[in-house]
C-alpha cells in the first residue's frame, strides 16, 4: 500500500461535494420525508423531479429526487470546481485516464460534466449552479432535523486504492485512512478538498460502486435527537438505523443514520474539525486500532454495514 | 386486576424519593465512576463510605456507597416524609401490615425508620436529614452529566399487584400502569408522590425483589450525550448499557442507561411531566401498545431486562 | 419583618400555580403572538375567547384570553385546589378574613372560586378542569419556544409584607425571600406549593396589585434563544424584552421575558430546583447581596422592573 | 465605490486566519482566563509567553500571549499560506505595494513572514507550524465554552476602501460587505478564504487600525450561556460585554463577546454558512438595510462599538 503523494496545487480546482441525484419509486412519499420529516427546503419541483437544498444554501439544489419506475438507484454523486475553465481541464483529466467525459444539459445548471471515476462512481460536476435565497434566518421555517448543507458521500468499492491515487491527484486531500492491521491493504480512504475531513469516502466493499450515504449537516446535538422523535412522530421510526452515537473513527462525528422511504440512507451528524494545513500528514488507523478505540453504544445493525444503494446503469 | 383507588389525602405524608444506599466492593473505583465520570458532589466521605449528591440538591445525599466485601448489592432506597409525625405514622403503618419497622440511626439523617415493604423492597425513610449549599449555579464545578437530582427507583417484583394498593394506600397516586393484553395482569405500576410521572417503579419479574435503576435528572439533552462521550473517553464507554434513546412508554423520558463499576444501574434523563391534579385517571397501557408504539433506535440488550441488582440480606 | 412560620400541613391543600386569564384587544393578533410565534396549543377558542396550554400539559387550558374593548389587563391568576372539599375550606379561608369569596361557572372547570386576596390580586380556585391529551410526544407539533407548562406568576404590590402571612398560613412555603439591607423591609417573597421554587412571587411596588409576569417552562437553552430568533423573523423581536440571561438571584432561573401585543410579560425559563424539605429554611437574600451576586450580561431596561399589567376591576 | 473583481485564481494561496499574537500585562491573569475560564488548551509556556490552542486545532497555536510592561497590544494577526513558495510569493506581494516585508524567526512556526497591509494592519504569515494531538474527542478535557478553533478576526481602519482591493487580488473574496445608504461609502467589509463568512473583516473607524476582536467557534448555543455562568462563576461575570445574542447582520452568527484582563476583546460563535461557490455574488447591505433587520435583544453598549486595541508600535 501506498499513500499517494499530496498535490497541494492541482491541474483543475474542485471545490466540495455538492449534491446527489437520487431515483425514487414515489415522489409523492420522498416528498412527504425530505420536506416534513427530515426538514429540507423545496428550490423546485414538478411530477417527476424534486429540487432540495438545506437550510444555509444559497445552491440550488443539494438533493436532487427524481421518480422512475424499478429498483431505486443513485444517478451521479456531484461535486463543484472553481470555474468554467476547470471544467473543461477536468474533463480532459478523465478522458486521458481513459474514463467516460461528456457535457450534458442539466437544470439549473451552467455546463455540467459526466464522468465515471476508476470504481465506477457516476459524478456529475459542474462550475455553475442557479443559486436561490439562503434560509439561514428564515427560522419559521426550521424544523425537525434543520439540515444546513450537504456535507459529504460514502462509496462502497472493491477498488479502494485504485482510486486512491487518481483522486488525490485531483487534489484530493486524505485527512484520514484505514488500513488491514499489517498495513498493506487499504480499508477505507477520507478525502476532502473543503477544508473539514471529508467530501468523499470510499470504503472497501466487495459488492460495489454504491453509495453507503448522502450526509447533512445539523445544527447541534439536539436536533439529532429531536429528529429521530420527530420522525417517529411522523410515522418513519423504523427508518432510524443507527445513532445518535459518535463515530471513534475518522471524522469523530455525533451522528444518526435513517433511511429514506426507497433504502437511500442519509447520515445527520452536527461538527467535523477543520483541516487545511499542509503539515498535517494524513491520519492513519488501523482496523485494530479502530476496535480499541474508546466509544460507546450498541453497535450499528449488519445491514448498516452491507446495504447500500447501486449506482444507476444507463 | 383491580387499579386501587386514589388516596388524595392519606395517613401520612411521603415527599419524594429521597436517596439510595448501595453495597460497591472497591470505594476508590466507584468514587472514580461517581464523582470525576459522572459528576456528582461528595458531600462527606471516609475511608469505607461517601456521600453523594446532585449539583442542585440542598440534602446532604441522595447516593451513598458502602464498601463492602462479597457481592454487590443494595442496602436500601430512601424516602421522605414530611414531618416527624408522619414518621411515626409510618412506622405503624407497616407495623399493622404485619412488616419490619423499626427505628434506626444513621449519619447526617435525623430519626430514620427501617421498613420492608410488601414485596421484599428494604426501605429507609425519614423526615429529616443535614443539609448542604445547593452547588446550582457553581458553574465551575458542573462536569460531564451535571446529575442534578435523583429522581426515582425502579424496582423488580414477582407481586406487582400486591403492592399496588399498599403504596396507594400511602397517597402513592398511580401516573401509568401496564397490563397485559387482556387486561388481568399488571405488569408495571408507575407510582409518584411528587407530582412528576415517578417517584417509585415496580416492574414483573420473577426474581426479585432487585433494584433496576436510580435514576437522575440531567438538565438538557445535550449532557446524555456528553455523558457517554465523557465516559468513553474515561475508559468507560463500555458501562453505557443503552440509549441515548426515548422512552415511548410512561414518563417518555430522554435517557441513557449505564452501569457503575460494580454494576448497579442508572438512568439520566431529561425531562418528565407534571402531574398533580387528580381529575386525570392513571394512563393505562397494555403491552401490546407498548409494542406499537411509535419510537426509534435500537432495542435494548437483554441484560437491562433481565440484570438487577439484589437488595443487602442482613 | 417576622417571616412567617411555616405551616406544614394546613387546612386546605392548594397544589399549583394553574392557569391565567388575560384580556387582550385583538384576539386575531393574540392567536398569532401565542399559537404561530410562541408556540402554545389550543384546547378550545371561539370568536371571544381562546383556551391555551402547553404542550405537556393535561388540563385544559393554563392560559385564558378574552376579547375585550379598553386597556388590556388581568382578569385573573388561577391556582389549584386538591379536592372539591378543599374549595369550599379556601371560601371559608377567605370569607373569615372579609375577603371576597363567591362561588362561578367558568367554562370547562368544575365549582370555580373567585376570591382576592389581601393586597387585591384577583384569583380564581379550581379543584377539577376539564383535561385534553397531553402533546408531550406529539414532536411534529413543536414549535418555537416549545413552552411545556405554566410555572408561576410575580405580581406588584405595596403590601408584600402583609400576603406574606396570609398565604403562609395556606400552606405556600418560603422557598427564598428578599429584605432591605437592614431587614426591617421584605422586598420580595417566592411562595411554593409544589415543590419547586416559587408558584407566587410578589415583588414591592407603590403601585399594584400588577401582573408583572407569567412564566412557562422551555425545554432547553436552546430554546430560549431560537424562540428569540423564531420571533424576529415572525415580526416580534421587538417584543423581547430581557435576556436570554441568567436570574443570579432567586430561582437562578435561565430566562428571556417578552411582552404579548398587549404588553401582557411572559418568562420563558429553563430549570428550577427541587424544594420539599422542611429543614431547609427559606433563603434570604438582602438588597446588597442580590448587587454583589456574580452574574452577567446587560442589566434590564427600566420598563421591565416599573411596567405591569393592573388587573381587571368589575 | 468600486467592489474589487473576484480573484478566483490568486498569485499565490492564502489559506485561513490563523493565530493571534497580543500582549498582556500580567501572563498568570491571562492564563487564567484563557485556560481556566474560557477553556483554551496550552500547547507550550514558559514564565513570558504562553501558546494556546482550541480543543479542535491540530495546529501549534492559534493565541500567543507575551507578557510586556505597558499598555496592552496586538502584536499581530496570524494567516497561513499553502505552502512555502505562496510565502515567498506573499513577500513579493506586499514588496511590490511598497509595503513592508520581511521573514522572521518565530517559535513553532517555519519560516514566517512580517508584513504590514495598506491600513497599517501587523501581520504574520506562515506556511509550516508545529503539530499537536487534536483534543476534539478528549472530552475530559471540554470545559466551559469549548472554543474549538480560531475563525476570524476583526480589525477598524478609517481605510476600508483602501484595503478592500488589495485583499481581494490576494484572493480574498467578499462575502458580504456594507455601504452607506447613498451606496458611495464602504462601510465594512467581510473577507474571506476558507469558504465561510469570514477570515477579516475590517470595519470603518476614524481611529485605527486597531484590532476589535478574535473570533473563535464553540459548538452549541448551550455553550455560549455556560460560558457566561462558567466566568461569572469564576469572578469574570463583568467581562461578559454583549450577548448571548445573534447578528441579523452579516455572518448571521449567535455571538456573545467577552473582554480578556487586558481588554482585548473575544467573540465566541457557534455556526456560519459555507460559501465557496463563485456564482454567488458578494451579499450587499446597506446600513439602513440593517437598520430595518429583523433582530433582538438589548443593543451593544458605546464601548463594543468604540474601544478597540492598537497594534503594537516597535
Amino acid at each position: 500500500m501506498i499513500v499517494p503523494a499530496i498535490v497541494a496545487k492541482p491541474d483543475f480546482i474542485v471545490t466540495r461535494a455538492s449534491h446527489a441525484v437520487l431515483t425514487v419509486r414515489d415522489l409523492k412519499a420522498s416528498r412527504a420525508f425530505y420536506v416534513d420529516v427530515l426538514g429540507l427546503v423545496v428550490s423546485d419541483e414538478d411530477r417527476d423531479v424534486i429540487y432540495l437544498r438545506g437550510l444555509e444554501e444559497a445552491c440550488h439544489h443539494s438533493l436532487v429526487l427524481k421518480e422512475m419506475a424499478g429498483a431505486p438507484s443513485c444517478e451521479r454523486v456531484g461535486f463543484r470546481v472553481l470555474t468554467e475553465e476547470d471544467l473543461d481541464l477536468a474533463k480532459a483529466y478523465f478522458e486521458k485516464a481513459g474514463l467516460p467525459a461528456e457535457f450534458v444539459r442539466v437544470p439549473f445548471q451552467e455546463r455540467t460534466l459526466h464522468v465515471t471515476d476508476p470504481a465506477g462512481t457516476r459524478i456529475e460536476i459542474c462550475a455553475t449552479m442557479a443559486t436561490r435565497e439562503r434560509q439561514i434566518i428564515q427560522f419559521r421555517k426550521f424544523k425537525s432535523a434543520c439540515p444546513m448543507r450537504l456535507d459529504h458521500f460514502q462509496v462502497l468499492t472493491p477498488f479502494v486504492g485504485k482510486v486512491w491515487g487518481f483522486y488525490a491527484e485531483m487534489g484530493f486531500r486524505t485527512s484520514e485512512y484505514v488500513t488491514e492491521a499489517d498495513g498493506e491493504m487499504v480499508r477505507a480512504i477520507f478525502l476532502q478538498r473543503k477544508g473539514n475531513p471529508h467530501d468523499l469516502v470510499f470504503v472497501k466493499n466487495e459488492n460495489g460502486p454504491r453509495l453507503h450515504h448522502v450526509a447533512f449537516t445539523v445544527p447541534e446535538t439536539y436536533h439529532l435527537l429531536h429528529f429521530c422523535d420527530f420522525a417517529a412522530n411522523s410515522g418513519f421510526g423504523a427508518n432510524i438505523e443507527f445513532g445518535p452515537q459518535r463515530h471513534y473513527s475518522p471524522g469523530y462525528a455525533q451522528f444518526v443514520y435513517c433511511r429514506d422511504p426507497d433504502g437511500h440512507r442519509l447520515e445527520l451528524f452536527t461538527n467535523h474539525y477543520q483541516t487545511m494545513d499542509l503539515e498535517e500528514p494524513p491520519a492513519r488507523w488501523t482496523t485494530e486500532m479502530l476496535k480499541s478505540m474508546p466509544g460507546y453504544g450498541i453497535p450499528p445493525p449488519d445491514k448498516w454495514r452491507s446495504e447500500a444503494m447501486p449506482f444507476s446503469k444507463i
